[in-house]
């Protein structure tokens, strides 16, 4: 059972049609312009001298790479000369600089060379493995290999030094990626090397001396070995990059020990730490996962980043086995935690996604997360991997096991797959999110279809087999799917205290958020009325409906306390989609609400 | 209009009883013994050596004028002879360690003596506010002046600095207390200099260059000078007893600049900035007052200290108006949050008084307030204030004007004043707080007895004039106030974010909150029902009734997401006034509760 390349799905308008262009035409093009700013590409020239400005960073390549990688993606579907241009001209840059003997880091080539491989907490190896992943796509997208040709000779002395010598003072990287990298190396090349040093550094991870050094902590994933994990824990970001990693190479090598460590982080995560925005590592502090139930709102943390690699985890397990859980989590993160974090415009980000705002409270807190979105960060991982994430954005849609085919998510869209040796086409004609009508045509040798019913749509009345409506298609068939998309007020656990006595807003896959600028003050003092009047509206530029519901507030006084009343004011609330708050004058904003 | 001397009220039977006798046989032993273990007294020699344990802390010195001020106010009630004969000794060691010109730190004699008045944020003038009331109390408690001397000497070397040298590289007193000081030593006195030094540090404060050096800031009350006030800010200990000199010098020398400032301070802090357990202070960055409404509850700070304070300044302003709010701001301290300081068995002391204690947040936090009273602090000013604070606690029981007598406070006492020139006895017979029954009778000349209405006692019929019932009396006469004491659930204002969709439970001036220990886990999901049973209970080793009520939670689920549903389970709560708080094993707490 394998996810279908997302290359195969040909979106059309619709949802993440709009996202596709947007990405095309101005998110590419803002993170550019924000990198060529701060001297990130320019970094790649190992050139920088002590004084002078936008001195590099550790991090830069990983954030040069994840751009080129996107890039790759778009120039896959659609030429694009200008782009293709620059992306040779920074690789060139790469081979230029690569040392004889593979080793490139535009931080420590510019800073000192000497100390490279030193320092755990540094990110040489998290470069190397988007590096890695862009030279793939770019590789596939332009047949061009030059990239791809540095990264091997660079994954080679990462072998020498790491897996051979043992020469460095750390035996497994800080902040976690090249594995799952390495794995979709080994993917393209079936080159054991490149097998054997990702399993390594799983293998070695929590259980090494050596690494102690650096520190034995639950924020690096340094605690236990990997096998033993029972909870998701430390920085949230590397956690999910690692545990993607665990589940590829539980496939590969049919790791029961590693399989089953996965299937705990999931039901951990999912069950435990997960945002109604599909946002994980609520703790600020250290970006991580916090405590079992543990879901701060105004104080969150949920970076980009880590809503993107959770995806990218729940991606791999769905080839593990047909549960439609892996697509509910990847589509409260994508029509959520994920797409929030770019702004409707294409061109300003957040890094950190909380789920209130309350700027008086800020501005008296050691914690401020920013309440508008800006066009670069000083840390610039997020921006992106939203690009890449945005160009591949089908990636996990279909998954495929010989002439059965797993829809797992909702796209309007034109499928190519091969079922019994012969192309096929499959068409999802949709306007979801907006509805939830999918109409399937299929066109190809007899096939059996599973559609996904998301874990939202709870008045669906058909059959379904581990989540997923069953249905057999031959030529020329077409089957429709609706599933009811009504308004639902959803509860958290209670031992979630933040939370308690309030509900958040959910249709479809979109959950809601209310926005001072709409609603005026204090808006934790707002209930909705779940008998009150509702209207769905579609808006200009918003690619998913308003909402319009029935509330009330208390009305305005003096007195500081007051006996319990029943006087309220009713007005008629405003509901946006919780991706799209943000996008105007700074304004508090709210996901969590009263409800009666 | 002046308060009546809080000697001339003897406390019988009751729960100011309870909580005299328990200063009187275990607080201050408490307080004395830890203040010995920490070296506290034995500093007074000023003959600490670098390198010996318990070296000296600016502060110390107030801490134990603090705990001998309340020595005093016990003895003067009823001899404590072995108390007495430590005071001396302490004072001798002040005496004996008094430079000649009249100086006096402990932390400085041993330190660096050169030093002194050096650091306008150190705590000199404070220590020496301290002691200048420790010295009026126990001067009229045992005739003995050497403390007085002493003290009147000290300030004349201040006097001479500050006002006539200014040869200090600040002007006024970076932790203010010394201002209400020497203006309760002018009462004495009558001593010119002692007014003018207090006027002095009044108007020069906000507005001298000199201090500007030091930091020109809200959290010492720097900011603006002080008839220019509008609201209260920054520490909020500081800051109350600032404002209560400002109330005294406003009389003093009927200022209506000042008074006009201290009436919008007051207004400020009752009605923006006041627990409803009439803690104040809530922002634990700094221990500072916060913006307008912001009273979160789990990590407020609201020093038992600031709690004091606040009842000082509404002390003050009782003698400036006729009007209940006062004696209501006072009740609401004296019953919540300040006597939640103390533990039950008077050995313990909380610093801060948090209306939450979610442990599991705290273990995550970067604020951890203490869950579990302790018996002594490293910063110790609390405990001696509780001290002192109990010994003279009907301090603010009566305000007298001519023959016309305000009952603000209630406690099962009796009472002996002057009425036209008469002695007069005035008892209250009460179980206040367990009921609302107060019966006043009177021996001598006609006076007219205003009874205050507490503002939580929305039930009483009768008629008021500024919150006061009137009633003639004449020798022999009783007056039985009946006040209605429902339990009452109450909201704060919508601007308060923190609270909405919760209320307090109050009855009669007590606060209640749910404990862990009592109820289970998740308080915050709890709802109490409005209509359900209520048993109002008197337990054994809390002086003030306990509340059962039915009330519900949801039941548990293992599902981190949930439709909204009514499933509840029901249960009884058990409510406990919140000053009984953390009086058992470590547990969570919560005072705004959910009600329907």
């Amino acid at each position: 059972m394998k996810n279908l390349e997302f290359q195969n799905v040909k979106l059309k308008d619709g949802f993440w049609g709009f996202y596709d262009r947007l990405n095309r035409e101005t998110v590419v093009k803002s993170v550019y312009d924000r990198f060529l700013e701060t001297g990130r590409f320019d970094a790649l020239r190992c050139d920088w001298k002590e004084g002078s400005p936008n001195k590099p960073h550790i991090f830069w390549d990983s954030d040069v790479v994840k751009w080129m990688e996107g890039v790759a993606y778009l120039t896959e579907q659609k030429s694009e000369p200008q782009w293709e241009a620059l992306v040779d001209e920074m690789i060139q840059n790469i081979a230029d600089n690569q040392r004889a003997d593979g080793y490139f880091n535009s931080y420590y080539l510019s800073i000192d060379p000497s100390k490279r491989f030193t320092n755990r907490g540094h990110h040489e190896l998290y470069c190397l493995g988007h590096a890695i992943e862009a030279a793939l796509a770019y590789q596939r997208a332009t047949g061009k290999d030059l990239l791809l040709n540095c990264v091997l000779k660079y994954v080679d002395l990462v072998y020498k030094i790491f897996v051979e010598e043992q020469s460095a003072p750390f035996v497994t990287p800080g902040h976690e990626e090249i594995e799952l990298a390495l794995l979709k190396l080994y993917e393209v090349t079936k080159n054991q090397k490149h097998l054997d040093l990702a399993r390594f550094f799983i293998n070695q991870r929590g259980c090494n001396e050596k690494d102690l050094a650096f520190g034995y902590t639950e924020h690096t994933q340094n605690h236990l070995p990997l096998r033993e994990l029972a909870e998701a824990g430390g920085h949230a970001v590397r956690a999910c990059y690692l545990y993607t990693a665990m589940a590829m190479l539980a496939k590969t090598d049919d790791d029961e020990g590693l399989k089953a460590a996965c299937h705990r982080l999931f039901h951990d995560i999912t069950n435990y730490k997960l945002s109604v925005t599909g946002g994980v590592g609520a703790d600020h502090r250290g970006e991580e996962f916090s405590y079992k139930y543990d879901l701060p709102n105004s104080d969150t943390y949920n970076e980009t980043c880590a809503a993107i690699s959770l995806a990218m985890f729940a991606g791999e397990m769905q080839e593990m086995e047909a549960d439609s859980k892996y697509g509910d989590v990847i589509e409260r993160v994508y029509y959520n935690g994920f797409i929030s974090g770019l702004s409707l415009d294409g061109e300003k980000f957040f890094y950190t996604n909380p789920l209130e705002i309350d700027r008086k409270k800020y501005a008296r807190s050691t914690y401020q997360p920013i309440c508008e979105r800006v066009k670069v960060f000083s840390c610039s991982c997020c921006p992106p991997n939203v690009v890449r994430m945005l160009a591949s954005i089908p990636r996990y849609a279909y998954t495929v096991d010989g002439d059965t085919v797993y829809c797992n998510q909702f796209m309007n869209s034109e499928t190519t797959l091969s079922i019994g040796g012969k192309d096929a086409v499959l068409t999802q004609t949709t306007n979801y999110p907006n509805d939830g009508k999918i109409t399937f045509r299929y066109q190809g040798e007899p096939m059996t279809l599973f559609v996904r019913i998301p874990d939202w749509c709870v008045e669906y009345q058909g059959a379904t087999e581990k989540g997923f409506a069953k249905f057999n298609l031959s030529d020329g068939d077409s089957v429709t799917v609706d599933l009811p998309m009504e308004v639902h007020f959803i509860e958290s656990n209670p031992y979630n205290q933040d939370n308690s006595g309030r509900y958040a807003v959910q249709r479809g896959p979109i959950v809601y958020c209310m926005e001072e600028i709409d609603n005026g003050e204090n808006l934790r003092d707002v209930t909705l009325l779940e008998q009150g009047n509702l209207r769905i509206a579609t808006e200009e530029g918003i690619p998913a409906p308003v909402l319009y519901l029935d509330a009330e507030r208390r009305p305005a006084t003096d007195r500081l306390y007051s006996l319990k009343n029943e006087t309220r004011v009713p007005f008629t609330a405003r509901l946006i989609p919780y991706f799209a708050f943000a996008n105007r004058e700074a304004s508090d904003m709210l996901v969590w609400t009263m409800v009666k």
